[in-house]
């Protein structure tokens, strides 16, 4: 995408920041009624499982925020001042942090001793608010998150007008970025047939030592554990203007099959992001449940779960996305096993089979769950 | 380095993994000794901070490890154990995780029911014990930690045989590794005159969006927070051989300042590495607890130090290698003022502060502590 789109994607939203924020409220002062803007309701009571689209969503209630409500004043004011902030960053044309965005929006308030904010706690919420009414992206609105993760494989992409072939990035790969949205990230040449999603930096590792990516033309990518929204929005993207299968390989706990879910059909805190980032079809792969066996894995290289681990195994259970009868199976018979399996354990094995064998095989025998 | 190389390396590795944890135990056995071992000691009681040096280092002091004790028997079977998993390692001609190896070397002794490892934390310290007892960084062994951090610059590597310009990596930039040793990364042309770690990526990304790099002719990089080994080290090697001066950029907190005094000096917990690890030619460049007053910023920008950073800054000042009357300076003003001072905090007064004004004025007044 050129510089031309980038700066009409920057003023399509501006333009939505200005009717939800500034001509709503000019309008309700041309009325002489009291100033209130509509936010749509970002709390659990909103969440709603779209069976259809498999994707975890918001729903349509919204609330009011008043000025002259004693108890929303602070929090109408502070509303605005984010926007405005935004709208001031997108016109710069430079992208900053949330941390960076809380620091220029906090001062004094005239001769008072109230602040405009006194922690990131309160800014942080309200740029989830301006995302959600506007319908744009945090990156949209050049803010940038934390950035973690790493890729290499068969593409080609040009990152801020460099070009970068991912054939060629050594054992460390590009570092994925926070925004990686089309004015910032364009894909060329690709010739890959799949995206590997890994859970963990050090497995990754294994499997760019090995090639794996050369060998079976695909793409790997990690996120460090719990993928930053970076990493998941460029799977996403892969996914849907590259044709690409998503297949996603995590440890068999709990938390492993939550980034799975994660992957594939978002997470209630980004709820409103669903659509954008999570990717329905994407498949996963492993470790399963059932893999000690199919591989006789040794007793000693599993971990018994703690409790914390079976908490979270049934809570998962019980949320209505995790409904599909595969994936009960596989959460039943972990709880039932009493143990854990983590991606290294395979090592167990050798070092190299979870890229030799494992992986090749899983893929080959259409092993996964959708 | 070319495959000869890294090959001579590796035997040279296995040579003294061979005198230290084979042939020593066959000469007791000849002489019809007991079977013991002299292991370095890595405890606090070891631990000196050499004056001339600057550096944190290990002191000489031994203990046996026998196999006939019965305290001793189980620590002394998992140190040969993992003795000869890196040496298959090596021979093996891959790197893995400090994670896998665990896996690999946990199994069932014969016919009881103990295993040979319980969990990570028995056989990461004896990783420890290895390098230290036979002088070899971990990556030497083919051990690899966790990755993070990125770096761009006037500079052009080679990684794994392939050639990456860090002049053109986008917004993303280049995910340094785990092992940055000679036999993966070689440097290439440099025309950078420093080097600049920033301790937070957010940061980076501000500095590497305005392009600081190119203007001011240098490479920069960070660690995620508390630096890896890998990003330590890269650092490390930059200075010896390419010989850049370091710029250490970190919040102004005490956390902040350790990260300084460990790029710089070491630390306690890789006291036998920091003569490879640690710069003692590094340079505080910045946030000063002064910096405040200098750039007039308002005091909303500023957070109150709680229990837990007053309690770290006299930890700080009591260790003997925070002695210098700077740095002391520092520390002390900070616990004066009672507030600590975030490097976002600088976007109060625009987000491109730091890039424009900050760093270039402090670069070329020469303000920063050795």
């Amino acid at each position: 995408m050129d510089k031309s789109t980038r700066e009409e994607i920057g003023k399509e939203v501006i333009k939505r920041l200005k009717e939800k924020f500034g001509e709503a409220l000019i309008a309700n002062l041309k009325e002489e009624e009291a100033l209130s803007l509509d936010i749509i309701v970002r709390a659990f009571s909103n969440i709603i499982f779209d069976e259809r689209e498999q994707l975890i969503k918001l729903g349509s209630k919204t609330q009011s925020r008043a000025f002259f409500n004693v108890g929303q004043t602070r929090v109408f004011m502070q509303t605005l001042l984010v926007a405005n902030a935004c709208k001031s960053l997108i016109e710069s044309g430079k992208t900053t942090s949330i941390r960076s965005l809380y620091y220029s929006t906090k001062h004094n308030i005239g001769n008072t001793k109230e602040n405009t904010f006194e922690e990131q706690g309160e800014s942080n919420p309200i740029i989830e608010d301006i995302e959600v009414n506007i319908n744009a992206l945090r990156e949209e609105l050049h803010l940038r998150a934390n950035s973690k993760g790493a890729m290499v494989g068969n593409l080609t992409i040009i990152d801020s007008g460099d070009e970068i072939d991912l054939r060629k990035m050594g054992s460390g790969g590009w570092a994925v970025p926070s925004i990686v949205e089309p004015h910032t990230i364009q894909f060329k040449k690709c010739d890959a047939k799949f995206v590997l999603f890994i859970e963990k930096d050090t497995v990754w590792g294994r499997f760019n030592e090995d090639k794996f990516w050369k060998k079976h033309n695909c793409i790997i990518v990690h996120g460090g554990g719990q993928p930053p929204r970076g990493v998941r929005r460029v799977v996403k993207r892969m996914h849907e203007e590259l044709k690409l299968p998503i297949y996603v390989l995590v440890d068999n706990d709990p938390w492993g099959f939550y980034i799975y879910s994660v992957v594939k059909q978002g997470s209630m805190k980004l709820a409103y992001e669903s659509a954008r980032m999570a990717v329905p079809d994407a498949k996963f792969i492993g470790l399963s449940s059932y893999d000690q066996e199919k591989y006789t894995l040794p007793d000693e290289v599993t971990i018994k779960l703690n409790d914390g681990d079976k908490k979270r195994i049934k809570e998962l259970l019980n949320y209505k996305w995790f409904q599909k009868k595969e994936w009960r199976k596989e959460l039943e018979s972990m709880l039932k096993k009493g143990v854990k399996l983590e991606l290294e354990a395979l090592s167990s094995k050798n070092i190299a089979f979870i890229t030799d064998t494992y992986l090749p095989e899983k893929i080959e025998r259409k092993e996964w769950l959708s």
